[in-house]
């Protein structure tokens, strides 16, 4: 199969890279010319079979990658297939697709998860669109996904927008399984008295335990290589499915106080100073006539 | 009535004026001999008349009490009365209980609320112990209590402990309180495009809505005070009570999200550096390759 | 002043005997013709002097104000004021006050808060638009605002939409007040062996301590009228204002763990069974054989 | 190695058969006679040779322990070993080690995870004790632990109670584990509109994902032998590591917000009424005259 890819960065240029091992030709479009094969869109399209075209979109979510759907729209033909790899809110999707669907233009939104290890374990692949989208498509997801049966790391989750809803709720939980790693970790280092090395203990829950998963065995394999995590800063960034998927819990009534949690935490970490805690200070000294820090004493 | 009391500081002092304000006698000892009215606690039980003495304890929590109540149980006799005015916690209250009842000298816990507040407005009191104890230190739970109805700014709650076991949970609740007030405060302060003044909302709650309360107005004040918290450092401290209350909740199967989270903003508020959220950036960087922020460039 | 007010039920039917109480003239229209004094929008604007129509807008959000505001925006006329007074979303506020604002109708948002209390204790007024819109509207605001000092019941708190924001967050923060007292409460409650009498606990609260507010005043109230709240489900609704809050914390990253925990507490309430809860108990069976309760042994 | 087991049941029982498959012996001792070996623990010591015994606990935790390790200081002498294999609180196990070593015995904690599971694919094994005995049990250990590297199934933690702290934390991990995968679930479920089969989207975020774990291999299991859980009911038990856990996280001050949150959870599930939920029905009825649901109309 011949695809054309839009963006060979870090994610884009493994996923590239997979694609090609398993036999199948892409065409990259990058804005660094460096790594791109053609020069332009319009060249990429150019390059594909007109009219059963295949596009996969792996840019920044949001402008850049509305920017590339916008002029795609107008270098593509009906019967081609657009499929956006990148992290969009399942909402724009919907509108994405119908923008296409005018020029009768197909859609496919995929949520793909393995980050910078995906290369080698394959990307775990989660697809929104129609049947027959998705059929045409499958020989690249097959491409893409690891190894083994393939509704193990790969499905189709429904129609047009699920599946970045269902790799945006992935990401939420992701939150709540790696903030309740780090508490656990906390919990145990603020004991050293009692267990000299936390990094001991986790090693050893990566078999047999019930705890044991890949996260944990990444969160090994950064305290073997920076004991302590002492060269890191304890300033969390989050990407917006975690934000997403919290709304999407509100919107449906639907508890999640384990999701909402680990995105707070993440939250007050890049915080310089708390209003909040500040308010909570002033309040102490109010009623109480406790001592509060000031902010020239930190 | 004529009292001792132990323990003249902000608040044992602020006590004693109220209490004396009332028309009663207090004899107080203080470890600073500037404050005190006797030399020791031995000269204390001889100002107060045997067998009928009512001393009051309010010294910090924990060992300090202890050395009070231990040094007290060989200088009372049979029919004296302690009152542990104190934030004891409530289990060692009854373990205080014990140790004097074997001497035949009566205990209440006296669990007391309103802070330097307290001497012009009353003190909230909550306390526990035997029936005729209590009626016999009515006098002056009517002197240090609010004026109004009686039953509202005081209650006897049950036993030996159900004082300080109410005013924990009333801490508690009190966390619980100025957390949300706090998150409010600072949602509100983080959107100053539309709300340029946040103290001038808050001030208009004071009166008619459903927020208003006494921690409100003291917010108020604070802000008022010093406009934007600008001298007050971000770190809150806890002083016991919200740890027992949330283990109590442990204890007795009862959710208790807010206060949990109201405890643990104050934890994170003190933290230098986060060991949890050190993990968190760990994990980021090993999973997806993110970029993280390296301990230097704080 | 005489103004016309869209909306006579349990809160506009209140505010209107508040207003006219305070020497103002009120001309009301409902969809109930027992209550309405016109039989029309329509008529409503002809009883107003033109060019200086006041309307105060008092029906449910969302779809309902948004067809009295369409309707009024073809009878009213440039000079003429709008003030929605509902629980609309901050938001809409600004698309509302565009739409009017093509016309010359000059559009205010306005809070209020007191629930069926407020007629006689005044409501707490907060107001978003321009200043002099403001200004013409005072009379109202005075009228409606508790007694005191203005600026303790009333905020002009910005342009159009902060008056809703500040009350869309004012019920945010009212959800972690209630949650907190109702933890307390359970904790206590969890405890009759040792305090057998929560209600009583929770009177003695209302003079002197530092929880004591408006919101314990109502519980103790509850507790007087139904001991036990035998007759209440323990199912709780929640109006909007709470996850709106909620996503503008998320949409500023500032961290709200109570709010959001009081917020969930009521999702959970509302559940005949937990999808989540049901995943729990499965995955306790499925790994450690723990006997979980089945669906028909509830 | 020969060693004595106390305790045959679902975890002992299949232990054994680890250790026997190992080619170690294993006298069993159990209250029920139709699975014991011998009839009585002064039989089992017998059996075992004298001061260089191994006898490995393996009943429930608290009092069943307890009993057991009071007969073995009887029974056992000088030289000999006692392992606690079961879920003791570390705390306990600091006691109970001292009550042996008055009589020359050796302890070990040892926490054990791997559930039904272990016999088949190992157990994670975390001890605590002197190095010496470690290294006299290591046989036993060497056979429980899962194949692979020993350290990646197997910490001797530290000293006496540190296996079952760290044990502990691990089930309190587990927890905020199950609890995000749960809420991630539920967010699914919520949107079968979107997602009509939720089961497929967790089959195939098992290979190539960030979430991929041993917990989702049975949530998986789960939903494919009772699609929609429906014979479960939404109960969820708790065994006492996540109250420890917690209470560990309060000792020390570290934020543990969905650990908490994960335990309030399983808390609310096994509520009829939630005292707190009637609560906040029963104060939005009276400040906002709100329809609650009387306890009738459930």
């Amino acid at each position: 199969m011949h695809i054309g890819m839009v963006g060979l960065g870090k994610m884009g240029g493994n996923m590239r890279q997979r694609i090609e091992a398993a036999g199948h030709t892409v065409t990259g479009y990058d804005t660094n010319p460096e790594i791109s094969d053609v020069a332009s869109l319009a060249e990429l399209a150019e390059a594909l079979p007109a009219g059963s075209r295949v596009v996969w979109i792996m840019v920044p979510a949001g402008a850049p990658t509305l920017a590339v759907l916008e002029e795609l729209a107008t270098r593509l033909e009906a019967g081609d297939l657009v499929i956006e790899g990148g992290n969009s809110y399942y909402r724009d999707d919907q509108t994405n697709a119908a923008m296409l669907a005018e020029r009768g233009i197909g859609y496919i939104d995929a949520g793909i998860s393995g980050g910078v290890w995906g290369r080698e374990y394959g990307y775990g692949t989660m697809v929104g669109g129609s049947a027959e989208d998705v059929e045409r498509a499958m020989p690249v997801f097959d491409a893409l996904r690891p190894d083994g049966p393939r509704e193990e790391g790969f499905v189709h989750a429904g129609g047009v927008g699920a599946g970045h809803f269902s790799k945006m709720v992935h990401n939420g939980i992701e939150y709540g399984l790696m903030q309740a790693y780090a508490e656990g970790y906390e919990i145990i280092a603020s004991r050293s008295d009692l267990v000299p090395d936390v990094a001991a203990v986790l090693r050893a829950w990566q078999r047999g335990t019930v705890v044991r998963s890949w996260l944990l065995e990444l969160l090994v394999d950064a305290l073997e290589g920076d004991p302590g995590l002492a060269s890191v800063d304890d300033y969390a960034n989050d990407s917006g499915e975690g934000r997403w998927t919290l709304e999407e819990a509100i919107d449906n009534a639907v508890p999640a106080p384990t999701i909402s949690a680990a995105l707070f935490a993440r939250f007050a970490s890049r915080q310089e100073q708390s209003p909040a805690m500040k308010a909570i200070a002033a309040l102490r000294e109010e009623f109480g006539g406790h001592a509060v820090r000031r902010a020239d004493e930190r």
